[in-house]
């Protein structure tokens, strides 16, 4: 009885922690100092190899870098060539070193010759820490 | 000593229930059926009112309506009266739903005159549910 009391008591300690830890994960707000829209024009004829490289490069990103807080990407639907992708970083250099990755620099090489027109757009979020729900 | 103990079996079943819950509801994911730009040109005398209209209504809609997935609002920097809207409402409906709420139609009704072009850009999200970190 004692020993069954004794598991209880530090059973509900590590629950406690383990609470109170996703609490904290999930309430910490990443503020983003760099938030910028990329526009794209892509290749037609290159259109499918071009998402592919994007998505692996985007998830690879989310995945791999903390200071890299979003690169979401959307297609027009009446203009399914040109792509705007909404870009946030922590700070100037989480974005310094995401342009020196790995999956960046394979990103960037693989799709030279599909991107047809780039502009990089710095921008001013009104709510700087509004997520997606 | 019986009493702790079964005080504490109960406390165990509550931080069990509590820490269960946090998990799902962090793991959650939404996936927008409806993801469009809004390209904005607002009048120069008139944009700190516009900005103020417009942060009020965001935060209304994210704060009351589920389906209300992001209105992430940037102003560029070189051209501080153009402001693209990224938003995602989980589906049609709700989409219909959130152009009828008190704090949109004051929203719309209160920035006519202040718009001086607006565009609204339909979009296939590459990947649907990434979020903000």
């Amino acid at each position: 009885m004692k020993t069954l009391n004794y598991l209880l008591g530090i059973l509900s300690v590590i629950l406690v922690i383990a609470l109170l830890s996703a609490m904290v994960s999930k309430s910490k707000i990443n503020i983003p100092q760099k938030v910028r829209l990329s526009k794209l024009v892509i290749d037609s004829a290159q259109l499918s190899s071009y998402k592919a490289l994007l998505k692996e490069e985007i998830e690879a990103s989310m995945a791999k870098e903390p200071g890299v807080l979003t690169l979401y990407a959307v297609f027009e639907k009446d203009k399914p060539t040109h792509l705007t992708i909404l870009e946030m970083y922590a700070t100037e250099e989480a974005y310094a070193l995401h342009v020196k990755t790995p999956h960046f620099l394979k990103y960037k090489n693989g799709t030279l010759k599909m991107v047809k027109a780039l502009q990089l757009i710095d921008t001013e979020p009104l709510i700087p820490g509004l997520k997606i729900k």
